[in-house]
């Protein structure tokens, strides 16, 4: 053996032996996969990744997404020994620990300095990185001068088999292809072994070839787990490509070494005292030493950090240099790179609207489209319904492989910001959650499709919450009123499925004034926000609405004197709710009406505000809305909800077949106060109105 | 033009204007897609499919999904011409009408008579086309012998452009080449158009190449909204195979003849009268004679109603002698056809179950797989978390292509009921969904995974629901005692969704005793039932807990004489529940617990009933669980819940981080009552008693 290979042979028994100690501790957690991929490991941190431990964030990092996130002691043993402050080996021995200070979940975490993105649920991680790579290309295209590459990162991924057996991960595998991201290579741990058994259990497709149809290079290594040098070249050579995103199909050994090696018994659990003995032995470890990296292996990555505070160091003077030679560019790029938006972004909203019925889908497209034109951190898209969703802007310029000349005509370049998801809703909330975490702020991805269709999204949805990742979600059709399209496209319980994710804004305007108030709630806030929106007209109310009190998540709409009941009014619905108001007002039962967008903007208002609004306990308050009611006790006595799936009828029909019609709301009220005025007791239990 | 083909030109021009003809009649709709395909349907119906009018359940009757919903006219035409006795042209005028007695909605419905599983969310129908085939296989291994085929249908789907770029179809196309079923014909309607464009816009790959890499067979057909004959050869020569599923890759023209032929125009609304009136003419109709189909054409299609006759007749005749012959499994089969399981399924749900603490997810195997082994109707799976979920019973077989060896040595044929459906939680559901609308009762699928990734099967889930297909999903690891694998794999929101879903029974049972109940429940019902069971250990209640009772939604666990409060336990964190009362009880606070597995079974009950549980408005309950609050505010006043993502630590350790331990919430419970006692008024107010 050379002295190269010696070293990487002594490395990799080390790591492997450590990842066997490690998971011994505790019983539990992964060790086969993190093994098997200790050789990829070195080919990648030691050979090809530009990143500086100093400087976990430095922007022009080669971004590493380890999509198969069950194997974060992987990353968690690389990070140690490339030198990351933050993993001691302290803390790598927090692994399935109950220490509330680890750093080493059981999954990888945004939270931890170095990880790019939470990742656990198989197939994201690689829709993130697609997500990673079209941010840095939007950049490059963006601001990279000749001489000035101020843009140059590549956006590395491994992925286990189970990852390439998911539905969003052929989704964005397609479209990355498609936008031909030569800066996307994706490491294929192919290990032939999941939960179940052998892959072959389950999937015996050409990998290679449906990679290669859907417009990958593809590149074999076989040695996988043992050859460093033939996986850092593999590697070296995904870099080159010019058109096309690189799979590295790595052929390794899942638990190398053990005795379950190549079984699924090296998955997903520790392998014994005993064997574990037995590992430190054959690889040459004393087995009482536990968790030992000897001095040549810390020595072996000793130049890492140094390398990293050149990386740092050159890139800034870099940009020192670009923006003295392109002021105006350079200083656009220093507010991306600080993930800023212009000081003056307010300013792109309109201040009014039309008083004229207008659908909110439409009322957004105003609020959003001046912005997404004129500020570049915005990156729009949408799951193949571009004529629903009105988020199409003057002169909009598609973000497009420049090769492809389409059908239709519409072309476009890598500096645009409009994306051509496809039918692939999916991916286009995990991609857009990549986009977002190339860096805080600097781009703002919007996605939209119906609101049903973000049932599909959802997982990536939530991994957006998650990780504290500011992406918007356009969720449109959002109403039974969306009418004839039926059942299977009409939301009954999809609000209650966002509305109860933590971290994540669900927002229901009621008409353009909310609209704009939550733009400007999903603009400013830390996480992820859906904006839920109706297809057809809606009552403005510009004596009611107010953009400032969308910030309260519900307000008092109409107040009235001496109320006998508040009526919650929300988005597409609340014209049943004023207008029922107003007339039970007119028959002696004076109403007021709350509006309220957002259940959980609502709760973090202070107990006063709630009262003030809610009045609990003092008038019985009804909401009117046409979805499943659950959660909406929490604030009303009674109300008007769904209990059923829709149907296939034109939108006032439909409404009108379940309920929704003010005569029959307000007669419907109307006997529930008399049963309240004789039995106060039936406050205590709400009622559905509408069963 | 042969007589042949002038009939075929004929009947096209006829389907294409009545088409535009309905579609413009309320100014809405999708005519493009359905005009284009319009040979594929003559080719379809006319020349391939087996089928009866008379009787469109008819058990062997080939079965044909129309994956791409919204271009339901086309079916309900097709429905119309072939001699379907509800699909009157008066009928195809209420196509977008506010008919309630429509049998045209916007995309196909189960409950229509020949239409085989709603579909309209892309990629569902597919996956459910995949199921149907495993369905058919599955009785085809188990029953027919030599000349006696009692089983011998074949499965047809047509997809567009966007099925195929869903996540779901690629997963479901990638099992059922794995699987050989050759006894699938997926049309796809390539007309390279969709919403926002033409398809280029966002996918580029190569068809053929991906699906010939993923074992299917390709054929391609180019003059596809034309040529009937070379259609319905393709489709003949499908059927032929011998060991693959068929991809037809058929190239159509979208809205072929209007003015927006080709164009994305076509896809989703009315031409113009102007147009319709172009079209009557250029095809050789009068513009003044709407919805018109010459005799001719009904004379063309005469023959079908009498060859439906002929092949249900033949196959009953063939069943009565395949009853003679084998007595034994002729019994069988018609059981089957029936869609009953044998009278003393119940007969092998243990009685009683062992006192010590259970996981439920153990609980759950202990019930199921004694019914799995000896009732051929269950076909269980797992997304590849067979070790996990305890679904395996003693000398199962799995479904399994009987050409594959797998490398780790379990192999199975098509006779066997356990499906290793990979990572492809989606496609599982969605298959399964297709199993159950094989017949009704035929099949008893099972599902599992993680409840967190019941999310990515969300959508199927759904579609389960909205057709009422009774199917059983069981979703372990339910809660953040599931431990180290974190936030990613810690459900906090999703039991929120499901119980929010129209007809889906969720069920979180607290002990075996529960799990037999709720097992009941599930084999009972008409609809889908997620079983949402522990990873860890539960304590078992043998004097609370009743399966009779977990019929009723919810019921009094332990009862106590002058309680001041009732305590909700729910599934896993029933523990906290029961203890916690204890300990109330002893500090002079005597408590009720109530068990409460479905809020949906509940809701069901009478006023009576669920006022004797909950005793609303006399004492304050309180709920606790670890799930998002969202729903539990109709009964209960406060609550033990989680606002946030969990968090990577042991079980027992994350539980505490959250505040779900005995003495602090025995604590907190009892300053709440003290609180209570001073102020009644915040008994208004849901108090959220662990934030």
């Amino acid at each position: 053996m050379t002295a190269t290979e010696d070293i990487h042979d002594l490395t990799l028994k080390s790591i492997r032996v450590l990842i066997a100690d490690l998971v011994q501790q505790f019983n539990g957690g992964h060790p086969g996969g993190a093994m098997g991929m200790a050789a990829i490991g070195i080919a990648l941190w030691k050979y090809t990744l530009e990143f500086s431990p100093n400087d976990p964030g430095y922007f022009n990092r080669d971004r590493f997404v380890l999509s198969n996130g069950h194997t974060c002691l992987f990353q968690y043993v690389f990070q140690h020994l490339i030198g990351y402050k933050h993993m001691t080996m302290d803390q790598l021995k927090s692994y399935h620990s109950s220490r509330l200070d680890s750093l080493c979940p059981g999954h990888p975490e945004i939270e931890i300095p170095g990880i790019e993105i939470t990742t656990g649920a198989l197939g994201q991680g690689i829709s993130n990185a697609v997500g990673l790579a079209i941010a840095s290309k939007n950049l490059q295209e963006t601001y990279n001068k000749p001489g000035f590459p101020v843009v140059s990162n590549h956006t590395f991924c491994m992925v286990g088999d189970a990852c390439l057996q998911e539905g969003v991960t052929m989704e964005a595998v397609s479209l990355a292809g498609h936008l031909g991201l030569n800066n996307l290579t994706v490491i294929y741990d192919n290990n032939q072994i999941s939960c179940d058994g052998s892959v072959d259990l389950t999937n015996t497709e050409d990998i290679n070839a449906k990679f290669k149809a859907t417009n990958w290079n593809v590149i074999e290594v076989f040695n996988g787990s043992e050859d460093v040098l033939e996986v850092a070249k593999a590697l070296a050579e995904s870099k080159l490509s010019t058109d096309k995103p690189t799979l590295i199909n790595v052929h390794t050994n899942i638990g190398i070494g053990s005795n379950v090696e190549n079984n699924c018994s090296a998955h997903g659990a520790a392998f014994g005292e005993e064997e574990v003995d037995r590992l430190h032995i054959i690889n040459g470890f004393d087995p009482g030493l536990k968790y030992h990296i000897p001095a040549e292996v810390y020595e072996f990555f000793g130049d890492l950090v140094d390398k990293g505070d050149a990386y740092t160091q050159k890139w800034s003077k870099l940009v020192a240099e670009y923006v003295f030679n392109y002021p105006e560019l350079g200083v656009d790029f220093q507010r991306r790179v600080n993930g800023e938006l212009p000081n003056d972004w307010k300013n792109y909203i309109p201040s009014k609207f039309s008083a004229s019925p207008t659908p909110s889908r439409a009322s957004s497209g105003s609020v959003v489209n001046p912005l997404a034109k004129n500020i570049n951190n915005f990156i729009v898209g949408s799951a193949d319904l571009s004529p629903s969703v009105n988020l199409i802007w003057d002169k909009k310029v598609d973000f497009q492989n420049p090769q492809v000349n389409t059908s239709c005509g519409i072309n476009g370049d890598y500096s645009g910001r409009y994306v051509h998801y496809g039918i692939r809703e999916h991916a286009m909330a995990a991609i857009s959650n990549g986009i977002a975490a190339f860096n805080k702020g600097t781009f703002i991805p919007v996605t939209s499709t119906f609101l049903i269709f973000y049932l599909y999204a959802a997982p990536a949805v939530r991994y957006g919450a998650l990780s504290d990742l500011k992406v918007i979600h356009v969720a449109t059709h959002d109403s039974i009123g969306m009418g004839e399209d039926g059942p299977t496209h009409q939301p009954i319980e999809i609000a209650a499925l966002f509305r109860s994710m933590p971290n994540l804004n669900y927002i229901r305007p009621c008409d353009s004034e909310e609209v704009a108030g939550a733009w400007e709630i999903a603009l400013e806030a830390n996480g992820p926000t859906i904006l839920s929106l109706s297809r057809h007209k809606l009552n403005q109310y510009p004596a009611n609405s107010k953009r400032e009190l969308v910030k309260k998540g519900a307000y008092i709409f109409k107040d009235i004197e001496s109320p006998v009941l508040n009526i919650i009014g929300v988005g597409a619905e609340m014209g049943f709710a004023y207008e029922s108001a107003e007339l039970l007002t007119k028959y002696g039962l004076p109403s007021r009406v709350i509006s309220f967008p957002s259940q959980k903007i609502f709760e973090e208002q202070s107990t006063e505000y709630k009262r003030s609004v809610l009045q609990r306990g003092q008038i019985p308050t009804i909401v009117i809305e046409a979805y499943a009611p659950n959660g909406w006790e929490r604030y009303a006595n009674a109300g008007f909800s769904m209990h059923t799936f829709g149907k296939s009828l034109p939108g006032n029909a439909v409404y009108e077949y379940f309920g929704y019609k003010v005569d029959s709301i307000v007669e419907r009220i109307k006997s529930y106060m008399i049963r309240v005025q004789k039995d106060k007791s039936i406050l205590w239990e709400f009622q559905d109105l509408n069963c």
